[in-house]
């Protein structure tokens, strides 16, 4: 087994069982794994399964309470709405194309098309009624090309999916967007991550067009360059005075359809530092021209300046679990981990063992009917502290619940709270001395951990299973 | 516009603003919508995404607390894997087929062979550790080949979502789990839909191999096959025996990989009589052998006797909110209603006319924080019976509040409650006059809407929107 320095985040989330590793044990298949999934193509197994529901969850229900539209377009799309967008020129070669009854179908390599088309259809019932801004976001899986020799665990995959949204916009309203895409990034970065934003771990990176080459390499008006490139400038410099992040400039580094924000999350590991590329905020010039919109908008709002921009907190899902992984060395937070509470019962061969396991499990069963994902394992006093070890250095339990005969005695609970890098221990009194009790104080532990989640999202998702196997 | 005898699913959606029709006001484009997304491909509107999400979160927490792991498998996968599965040989023509470097891959048409593929690597992992009978649900999106002349609106589709789950399942225990998919079937339709599942709205059918054909037509054991049927019927005659359900027994309709029970729905519609075909179990021979699973479960676990089965509930997302939108014209239960709550304003033209908008703006504006959806409405005293006539007839919010000058008086909300059929009217007191009282009042009449949800899934989930543009 690899050490601690050596792992990869795919060490870590085959130990945390989030995603597969192609395994010699596996008895039936003597071929890797891989092979049969498809190379690039993650498979999430039973620990990945609750983390991408609770992600899907509490993302959407974020961007609900900010305003966004949550939808769920298709997963394939006729090659016509390709063409209108343009992607058919320039991408088709990272595309996935079959044919049905003769017409060319993709299986969609962005969700902007479809975002698109949800807004022209909402105008044309809905003319000037609907609200701008108009904000739709897609917990949307998509899908391209990656040359094999490029594809790499959890970090570039050929399917993936994207925390997307699409605002389209009016000019007199765009730095408070754009300065709200980094208010959210930052609360879904602190709040579900506890990854902390600030002048010490963020930078901010604008990338803008070379002025004597619009119309030429970069496309669209000057008009909308200056317009949204003093936007994102004037955006960048409300984080920079509220927050102290530095901001830089890079002319000529724009897409050729319009400037952008990124923001990079400089990490420290193992001695070394490293750049995360977090969200992204980026004007598109070419869409709204491919799909008519500024005649729509003209003609419905009475509005002339109007931008569409594309945005990302996380990126790629996958590829932001996988940093994540390796940065936290597998220590999810407790609505993400797999096992949200391990109870250990600590036997000690004597009679109070039965009473001992009776209380871990109904403990865990009272957990898990809570809707925590919870394990419960049996170890004698003296193998303890090699068991700890070892489900400290794989399942990584968000908390940890020790059942012994003092315990019992003692009608206290000693609980381990892992708060990623800090531990907390806490001894908690059992007043009526059963489980239940016991269950009661554990959840309200649980609801103080899950407290920032609730208050990005209104509800922290219980998505509940009982994990002991993987102890 | 379409009578309400004459309108279809595809109407009601539309009303709704649940997905897509065609419609030639559309602004920019002047060929039909479908063209753009591709024949077949239904896209789900504002209105449909968070009942897409909603759909998801309560069918994962429900399968979660029933003990099945909640999983998302890839979208794609290389044809190894469907060449294992057998799928290849006799579904090729049905699956949208594509290359990366050399290599065929499909967008995945059934879920199954992922499902197979984690059992089998968690056993790699786990050994038998891992308990039996394994049961794994996925909401999970597949795409399959549709003739252009079969394709109906969301009835008959060429991308789905299904309600999806395998269980492996040891010979001793399949009858129970057999008889526990027709009780999860019964709640979800009963708790989340309001479907009433009884001997005079349902009737299960058997279907059965021809006992002369197996090892011809019939694959598997003579053996696979009788402890295949007689469990279907032993828990068929316990559903029959609890509920007095019919029985309904076809020799020889059997697939040609197992035997199955369906769960049909009869239905009233405009006086005529239909079959709704709900909730399937399928035993499959065919897999177990592919996947060499008698082997694994008999090299780790020692245990004979295994079965697999496919089981959905609801079967295709889509296919089942079409008929439901035509079964119920359009009216959604609370948790699913794109308009949860619509707050009209009743103005007299009066001086009162500002205090009574404020009223009903303040209150919307509270329901949206507390995560519901809803739109607020201006009507005059005389045009109101016209502008709810209109509401009714197309967004169906699932309460309606009126405030006018009579409530703002009395300190009392005007509330109509829509359970499905029947429509409670109710008159709630604000005892302290203000919004947040009224807010209070009006959640506390959404958590007893919400509460057989609740009872399903744990939590009742809040996708706020403002959909005042709808109205």
């Amino acid at each position: 087994m690899a050490s601690g320095q050596d792992k990869t985040h795919i060490d870590y989330a085959y130990e945390l069982d989030i995603t597969v590793k192609p395994d010699s044990r596996v008895p039936v298949f003597n071929r890797e794994f891989a092979t049969f999934t498809g190379a690039g193509v993650p498979l999430f197994s039973l620990g990945g399964g609750p983390i991408r529901y609770a992600l899907a969850e509490v993302l959407a229900k974020f961007h609900a309470r900010r305003g966004y539209y949550v939808v769920e377009t298709p997963i394939i799309a006729s090659t016509e709405l390709f063409k209108v967008s343009g992607h058919i020129e320039f991408y088709r070669n990272n595309m996935y194309l079959f044919d049905i009854e003769g017409h060319e179908f993709a299986v969609k390599p962005m969700n902007c098309p479809y975002h698109i088309l949800l807004f022209l259809n909402e105008v044309a019932k809905h003319r000037s009624k609907l609200p701008l801004p108009f904000k739709v976001f897609e917990f949307g899986r998509v899908h391209r090309y990656e040359p094999s020799g490029s594809i790499y665990g959890l970090l570039r995959v050929r399917g993936f999916t994207q925390d997307d949204a699409h605002i389209i916009v009016p000019g007199g309203r765009v730095i408070d967007v754009v300065y709200d895409v980094f208010e959210e990034m930052k609360l879904v970065l602190e709040r579900l991550f506890k990854l902390g934003v600030s002048s010490e771990t963020f930078k901010v990176r604008l990338s803008m067009s070379d002025k004597s080459l619009i119309g030429k390499e970069f496309m669209g008006s000057k008009e909308e360059w200056e317009g949204a490139e003093e936007a994102l400038r004037e955006a960048a410099s409300r984080i920079n005075e509220k927050y102290g992040i530095d901001i830089v400039e890079l002319e000529g580094e724009a897409a050729f359809y319009g400037p952008k924000l990124d923001f990079i999350m400089m990490v420290e590991e193992s001695g070394v530092s490293k750049e995360w590329q977090m969200g992204t905020i980026q004007f598109d010039f070419n869409l709204p021209r491919r799909f008519r919109l500024y005649d729509v908008v003209r003609e419905e709002f009475g509005i002339e300046e109007v931008y569409i921009i594309h945005r990302a907190l996380l990126g790629s899902i996958e590829r932001f679990l996988g940093v994540y992984l390796e940065h936290r060395r597998g220590r999810m937070p407790f609505t993400l981990a797999p096992i949200q509470f391990a109870v250990i019962a600590v036997k000690t061969g004597g009679e109070v063992d039965r009473e001992i396991e009776d209380l871990a499990s109904s403990i865990a069963k009272g957990l898990l009917d809570k809707g925590f994902r919870v394990a419960v394992k049996g170890s004698s006093k003296t193998g303890l502290s090699s068991d700890v070890r070892h489900i400290e250095s794989t399942a990584k339990p968000a908390v940890n619940v020790f059942i012994g005969a003092k315990e019992v005695r003692e009608k206290v609970l000693d609980v381990r709270v892992f708060d990623l890098e800090s531990m907390k221990r806490r001894r908690l009194a059992i007043a009526y001395g059963d489980a239940a009790d016991a269950v009661e104080n554990l959840a309200a532990v649980a609801e103080e951990l899950e407290s920032p989640v609730r208050s990005l999202s209104g509800q922290a998702p219980r998505i509940p299973a009982d994990f002991s196997f993987m102890l």
